[in-house]
This record gives C-alpha cells, structure tokens and sequence, in this order.
C-alpha cells in the first residue's frame, strides 16, 4: 500500500475500510454519495470544507465571498452528478477575533448561495476555534436514480469535453500570490476564484442526454481530476492541449506576465465548470443542442483510450511535456 | 438582538435568516433536520465536529477513541430524535504532523463506531490544517415521519426523566484537568468522557411510546439542554436536584476531591443521556415497562411548568442556588 500522506492515499485507505455493504447506495470515490429516496428518485450527498490557510486566506476574501463560494463548491459536485441542489448543513469553527459583522457577512453570502441555487439550509454546528477557521458543508441534492452519472463509466473511444474555460480561477490565485495590480482583466479573474458559478442547469441537462457517459466536476485541476476519472473507469485518456478552452483574460495576462496558459490550464483548480466523457457517434448531436441551449460551447478536448492509467498530452498532436504536480494540501 | 457572540446567538441568528419554505422538512433548531424519504418515512440528518483544544487535547485522547466518538455525538442527535443511524459522511482537517499510523487509528475508531451501530460511511473531505486538528461527521438516520420526536413538544404537567447517570463525562474531564490519579473509579469516569454510548435503542423506544411529549440528547449538560428545550416548547421547569442520578463513582470521586457532584451533573457536557418529557398519566407505566425492556431505570427529576422559559431547581424541595453558567466555546 502506498502511505504517502496525500489527499488521494487517505481517500484510497477509507474506501477500502469501508467497503459498501448493499447495492442500493453508492459511496467513496464519486463526487457525491447516492442513497434511495422514492420510487426512482435518490438523494446524492456531498462534503466540501474550506479551511484558513490552506483554501483561502482571510484577509484576501470577503466573508461574504467566502460563505458564497462554500455553497458554490459544494453545488458544483451535485452538479457533477447531474442532480439538483436542495438541503445544505453548515459547520463553523470560528476563532475569537471573527467579528460578528464577520460572521453576518458570512452568512449573508452563504444566504445569496443558497438563494441563488435554490437550497435551503436546515442545520449545522457551531464551534470554537483556537486556530484557524474552518468551515465545512454538506450538501443533499436530488435527482432521478437512473440519470444519475458517475466518473466510473467512462468507454475508451468516448470525447473528452469540458464545459467552460479552463485556469481562470488559478490565474485569480496568481494574481494575489504575485500581488499584480488590478484591472478589469484581472478583476475577472479574481472573480472566477472568489466567486465560482457551478453548472448546475448544464450538469442536468448532460445527464438527461443519451450518449453521456460519464460526468464528473473539475475542481482540483483537469490533470488531476482527469487522472481520477481514468482510474475509477479503468481506462486511458489523451488530451489535445492546442484545445483547452482559454479566456480572452487569462491569454492576455499570460502573455503579459509570462504564465504558461496551457499548464494552467492542466494543473490549475477551482475551475467548477464540468467535464464529461461522450459516445463518439453521439457528440456533433449534444454539443450542436449545448450550444442552442446555453448559447457557449461544449469544448471537446479528448479522447478515452484503453491504454489503462495512462494520460498523454499531446499539442497539435505530437507529445507535449507540462509540470504536472498535483497539488498536495498535507505539503 | 443580542449580538454576545455564543453558539446560541450564533444558531439564533441563522434560524431567523434561513426560515424554512417548505411544510415537508425541518430544520435548525433540533438535535436533526428531518428531510422526507418515502410513504412515511424520513430522513433526519445532523452534523457534529470536534475541534482540537476546544472538544480534545491530541495528547490526551487517543486517535482510536477519538474516531469512536466522533461518530457517537452524532449518533446521539440521532437517537435523540428516535431514528436509527444510517449513512455517514466526514470532514478531515490534517496537519503535517499526523502519522500515517495516527490516521489509521483514527479511521479503526471510526469504523468501530459505525461497525456498532450500522452505520455505512459514504463519503467525505480530506483536507489539509495549517493550525488545529479539525473533524466532522455528518450522519443521516432513518425513521417513521410520525414517530420522529422534537424538543417543541414538552407540554405542561409532563414528568421530565433522564436515561442514564449525569455528570460522568464532566468527571473524566476534570480528572485530566486536575490530573489525578488513575484507578478503577477515575478510568471509568475516563470511559465515558472518551468513549460516549449514545442510547440508540432507547431512544427508538421511547419514540414509540404514546405519552412521551418530547426528546433530546443531553450533550451540552442539563441546564443549558433544559433551557434549550423549554424556550423551544415555550414553557417552564422545575429540577429536584436531589432525584439528579449520579453515579456510584462520581458520587465517591467527589466526596474525595471536594467536587459539587449536584453542580457537575447540572452543568457538565457530553453525557449523551435522553432526556425526554412524558404525559403524567403514562409516566408510571413508561417507567416499568422501560425498566423490563433495558433492566435500568427511567429517572424522573423534574417537571414541565407552564412558567415561560423559568427553569427553578429544588433541593428536598426548598429552592437551590447552583453556579450555572454555560460552557461558551468562544471565549
């Protein structure tokens, strides 16, 4: 067994501690459980926690920003599952120096959240914090038991598509890391880190589409969420870079402040947009009804592959090299 | 408004911002939210975390019984309500410093906890901690719509009555604070400090019983949990301290080391009891038949009054004046 301290390892050691005993729910290692609610209608649950120092800094975010982007995060798995959001449980551990406008203006954004998602929130537990803060939500949405899509069942041959631009959110983070000055170029980036717009209405709509096959949410970046689809679906994937979705802003500050876009693109998280696996013969149809639906496009990005575990990237189709470290939370 | 930053004001606050929109749920406020299954079934869910240096000390807890109780403040929420755990979710803050062989303690003390009361863990966050060790558990219990009791419900004239020995875990937890010596007495106040039963099966009972008005776990000692009940019910109540149940250990521990075990029964956390309010006509009769199903008692130590929020503690009888402020996990 590997026991290196990763996010990944620790999440690969409960799955195998807790194996499923009954086959009427699903668990660890999709974007949301699923357990059955009535005649063919089930419940995915979601837990998504945003921690000091580690998710965010809190003189750099609004505590308004920061409850928002707690239900987004959350909304963007149950989207992931191509469910509706409906229930939300907040936990809070607070420290003595968190005002209480700071937590008014707290739960005013997890209101506007929850608002604006349609959820209503029906619990939690507050705490005390030595330390950092920590905030923590679950989430319950809905959905029909048969359309619901996993990150397991992706077919070698399927397109890769991801359903918007690829690294603004990284870009946001780079701009407070590099401390650039502001513009609007940058103010829309930073909006895309501080305020991530989940797809729920797109994540329902792919689900409903014959030919889907697999969905999951990019949150840690394309590389390696793409790496996890392929290893729940035991399967292989190659990616055209020359064909990651880039902002208008994220090209220009780039080029302006020698970033590298495309590994960007890859390694960057938070993106909350969706990336799903579609049947070669089916997807001209669904992304030509993407397109009139939602008026954006549904960018194909890949193929799966049946060589197992492995993704290559490839631009303009030859082999393409990029650092692609994960990142790693316990480092 | 009263904006004195406590876990009340803090819950009170969220209460009056999310109302619910919906008659087929329930939400904060109670030990569970209760969300709708199928033809009279129900989910409730509740969410329970323990914070380093606020709820343990990491030297002084083992990973193992740590894990183990997590999940039992959950289930006692859910017992509480007369449900029966099914499914949970939790939340890991980690710091460098947690050894593989520490987190797969932890995890055995987990699945002990679930193992014991048949619990499927389905999902989760892993996270990384700059600061404080921080975990949470969300758990989804199962009941019958109608059977599910609240803490609104307490009526005048009812028998207040609690499950188990009061004060036990407030015991452990001064035995550390105060660092005295191990022996068979103090390891078995330790026991139920580190190692919570909450009482599933009784709870379950209790809820089928006609004549019991309302239910809640005693987790934040009985004061404050009286005081949470009778504002929620909008009544009163009258305490015999003398009918308090304190156990053999406790009772001699404090004799021995100048505790007021009245005082420690009243105000101490995390004893994870049901206290529950019964009809007076049915509470003899609940009484016996309680004490034939488990062979230990049902205590009654007081009464539902209809003075608004007015909770009085007797002693023989005559007015008793205890030191009674709430642990405030913020200051």
């Amino acid at each position: 067994m590997n026991n290196t301290k990763t996010e990944e390892n620790v999440i690969d050691y409960f799955e195998k501690l807790f194996p499923l005993s009954s086959p009427f729910v699903r668990g660890i290692g999709d974007d949301c459980a699923v357990i059955p609610k009535d005649n063919g209608d089930a419940y995915v649950i979601t837990t998504d926690a945003l921690v000091e120092n580690v998710h965010f800094i809190k003189e750099q975010i609004s505590p308004f920003d920061l409850g928002y982007k707690l239900v987004a995060v959350n909304v963007s798995d149950v989207a992931a599952m191509g469910c509706l959001p409906r229930y939300c449980f907040l936990t809070l551990a607070l420290g003595k120096n968190e005002a209480w406008s700071w937590i008014q203006q707290l739960a005013a954004g997890v209101k506007q959240g929850c608002a604006r998602y349609g959820i209503e929130l029906l619990g939690g537990d507050t705490n005390g914090s030595k330390g950092a803060l920590f905030l923590n939500l679950t989430l319950v949405g809905e959905g029909k038991w048969d359309k619901i899509k996993y990150r397991h069942s992706a077919k070698a041959g399927d397109i890769i598509a991801v359903t918007g631009f690829l690294g603004d959110s990284y870009g946001g983070l780079r701009i407070l890391q590099e401390q650039l000055p502001k513009n609007t170029l940058s103010e829309k980036l930073l909006r895309s880190h501080f305020c991530p717009e989940p797809s729920v209405e797109k994540g329902v709509w792919l689900a409903s589409c014959l030919g889907v096959n697999a969905m999951m949410d990019l949150s840690d970046g394309i590389h390696t969420d793409l790496g996890r689809m392929v290893k729940k679906s035991q399967c292989g994937a190659s990616v055209e870079t020359s064909l990651l979705p880039i902002s208008q802003e994220l090209a220009t500050l780039s080029l302006n402040n020698h970033w590298d876009a495309r590994q960007m693109a890859l390694t960057g998280g938070e993106d909350y947009c969706l990336m799903v696996t579609i049947a070669p013969d089916c997807f001209e149809q669904i992304q030509r009804s993407f397109y009139e639906t939602f008026k954006e496009p549904l960018y194909p990005i890949g193929q799966i592959t049946d060589k197992r575990l492995e993704v290559t990237y490839l631009a303009q189709g030859l082999p393409a090299s990029y650092q692609l470290s994960p990142f790693n939370h316990f480092i």
